[in-house]
């Protein structure tokens, strides 16, 4: 619970009205009550804000005067609410020392300030930085080191010679580290690729649950400051992931991709291998991305939905085209 | 093992042939021996009905004198397989208890008929329900419900503030309630939305393995009663997806994306955030869905397969799609 | 750390140069240093060979004239490479024992010369080979098997009569064996086919991180010998995979797909359920194969990628498809 008056000063914001109002968790406009701060960022919600019966809102300061509760001013609501968040969360945080079940290492570096719950298992040379918390069930492999604040949700594992920076999340299921998809083929089938490579992760890194970061082959597999990736993302051996990227879910980079800074991949989308995309691209949900971008801007493939019945009848054409083309050549000689 | 009498009245449904005849296992028509149950759901398979060697099968009044062994009647025989399979699953259950190596929180209520397995955490403030089976390595996190005889198997994580309803079933590695993707532009890279809301799961819902629900940013993510949920799906932030809806694997849904009650979505679905679906549509494989659908029915999205050959061409005709468009209003003007 | 002899003799390849010189590790051409092992398999990497620092290349003959430093001779290169990364591997191999904190039926058949990690937890009736690695977290249900030298990975679960050959690789949070997503329409909602299949795994396979392989509904679910397969991949009840086939990332496969051996599906690719695919087909990536292959052959489905606004312009030509068919017609019949 924070009054009106600390959240101001927390948030480094000005505001209008009772600097001693409770306000006691966040919620949207339409449904916030009295104990509530709410946020306007986007003109399509004014209807909302004119009813509101929040505690207070945070807006721009073009909304102010038609606010009809108490408001925090900031040029950016969206941001503010977000660090407004922070405050709010309800997520716990397991205080320091080490769970009895835990197994770690006598070779182990475990910072006294870091919190490692019930069946950690933290293996040979590995370091634990000030602040880290590695939630029940977490595995860490040999080498590994994990970053100070840095946090692992339960069950999550990561494998030997992977290392994370500090104020990264990794959620639970993730995989860290792990062989990466190589084979050559040989006269009895498929022979392995032992991957020597390891995974560096940058700091401020978000990885979601079951997301997959496969270890390189020979050099390592990286991701830089600030990259957040969404749940089940597949991030092949070798890839490289620029500085504050985003990747939603279910998306899969092939191996040795890289992708610039400052990018953003919809969810679903499919890189295939060895191709480079520059910064500041941005790709539409489910496309298939088959060769290197070069030109910042936003690209997309796919087909819009329909009914199936027209569907069908359409996608049958599809695989007319090349046929339709050359009939199109025809009339146009004849015409 | 059952006799054929005893699984007549288990499964409600008149019999012919021999009451004692002991059935040990289920099989298909086509695999099936003396000892086995099989069943007939589709005419297709009616050669197979001709030369069983089943023990007994269930089938429709229809089929009665064609079939060459003993039969149990039933007017939807898929649906009276169904509860056989019941009766025959080899899924080990265990006893109820906790087991020693289990953690816990003193705060938590564990019914006594609740079974723990080994290495399971249960963390402060959490429910669990009579009859409720948590097997090894399961996590349940702060103020976590699981309710009367749901089943959660190994590994699976449900972080805190999540309610499972009763009679559920979560596979291994599912993870409930790990944060949404959701982070605002900051001045110096993302910043995280701390996501408040929690997860609210019905009565009789299935999650498959590796299936991710993410809690909600203010209001609660909701699974209503009776929902199934395949293997790998990622479901976002403030989704709500209505009563016995179907979901298949690999399928995606955006953050408050809203699902009406018995739909279907066929593997590989995506659907982007901020839309509804109404009740009754069902979706096929790998669609795009990239707006709201307000009328029942199928939909569908997606191009043929060919040999990759044919595919080159006609793909390469569908960048052109707009020009060739154009090329056919200029030959309509001519002609 | 090897001689460049000693190499030569466990590779079984000839060599040129100093048989004392010492090789610590793998490197690409491009990278490497004095103690480094490169190889090259493609003559696109030949500029690179000529300024190479390595100490030793792999080659084959035709390029050796061109070698600035030590090599060793193959017809394989890449072949001869994957051989030399297992003796480079660092992926650290736990000594045999059963560590304090696992969890071991007194009916289980554990091997001595089987390794059992921390909190490793293995039911009734299950049996583990030979040089077995179960790592940590790792949990077997009653009944699988896992034979020699199989290593499962942290936290994979395996469950019921799910048997594994030798030599397979499983890493972490892969689940074998979870329920098939089978399901009745009943009156009141749907209800679960039990499943009492289970899931035959055989030599040489490896399954990548977070993939899925359901157990069958009543046969089993098959994995053939020496099949490879990705990160983040689902395998439905009853599919069946032939020998030596390779599942990309991401890729599904629906239920009761039967997919031939040396087959290579890339990554996204999604199987319709039964069907079948013979041997030797290759599906390029995110294709949707919506029906049985006979001929062998390379498959694709999708559309290229561009520019999101020229895509938006072609695919809403995409939705007229089939009126523009007709248009051609009606312009074909006035020619």
């Amino acid at each position: 619970m924070y009054s009106l008056g600390e959240l101001a000063d927390r948030l480094d914001l000005p505001f209008s009205g009772d600097a001693s109002r409770a306000i006691t968790g966040l919620a949207s406009l339409a449904s916030a009550g009295p104990g509530d701060l709410a946020f306007l960022s986007e003109r399509k919600f004014l209807q909302q804000l004119l009813v509101t019966r929040a505690g207070a809102v945070i807006l721009s300061s073009e909304y102010r005067p038609e606010c009809p509760v108490d408001c925090l001013v900031s040029d950016s609501p969206y941001l503010a609410f977000a660090r407004a968040s922070r405050l709010f969360s309800g997520a716990p945080i397991p205080a320091p020392g080490v769970h009895a079940t835990a197994t770690v290492s006598p070779s182990a570096r475990v910072h006294a300030s870091a919190a490692l719950g019930p069946n950690v298992v933290v293996a040979e040379d590995v370091e634990v930085a000030a602040g880290a918390i590695l939630d029940a069930g977490v595995y860490l492999g040999p080498g590994s080191r994990v970053g100070e604040r840095t946090r692992v949700y339960p069950n999550a594992v990561i494998y030997h010679d992977v290392w994370l920076g500090s104020d990264c999340v990794i959620h639970s299921q993730a995989v860290l580290g792990a062989d990466g998809f190589g084979f050559a083929p040989g006269p009895g089938g498929w022979e392995k690729i032992h991957h020597v490579g390891g995974v560096r992760i940058g700091d401020g890194v978000e990885i979601g649950a079951g997301t997959t970061v496969d270890r390189g082959a020979l050099e390592h597999t990286v991701i830089e400051d600030g990259v957040i990736i969404d749940n089940q993302v597949q991030i092949a051996h070798n890839c490289r992931i620029g500085k504050n990227t985003a990747i939603a879910g279910c998306a899969g980079l092939a191996g040795s991709t890289i992708i610039g800074a400052n990018c953003t991949l919809a969810g679903g989308v499919g890189v295939v291998g060895h191709v480079e995309i520059c910064d500041d691209v941005h790709i539409t949900g489910m496309t298939m991305v088959t060769r290197s971008i070069t030109e910042p801007g936003s690209y997309s493939s796919g087909t819009p939905m329909s009914t199936t019945g027209q569907w069908k009848r359409n996608a049958v054409r599809f695989s007319q085209l090349d046929a339709m083309q050359a009939r199109l050549v025809r009339l146009e000689k004849q015409s």
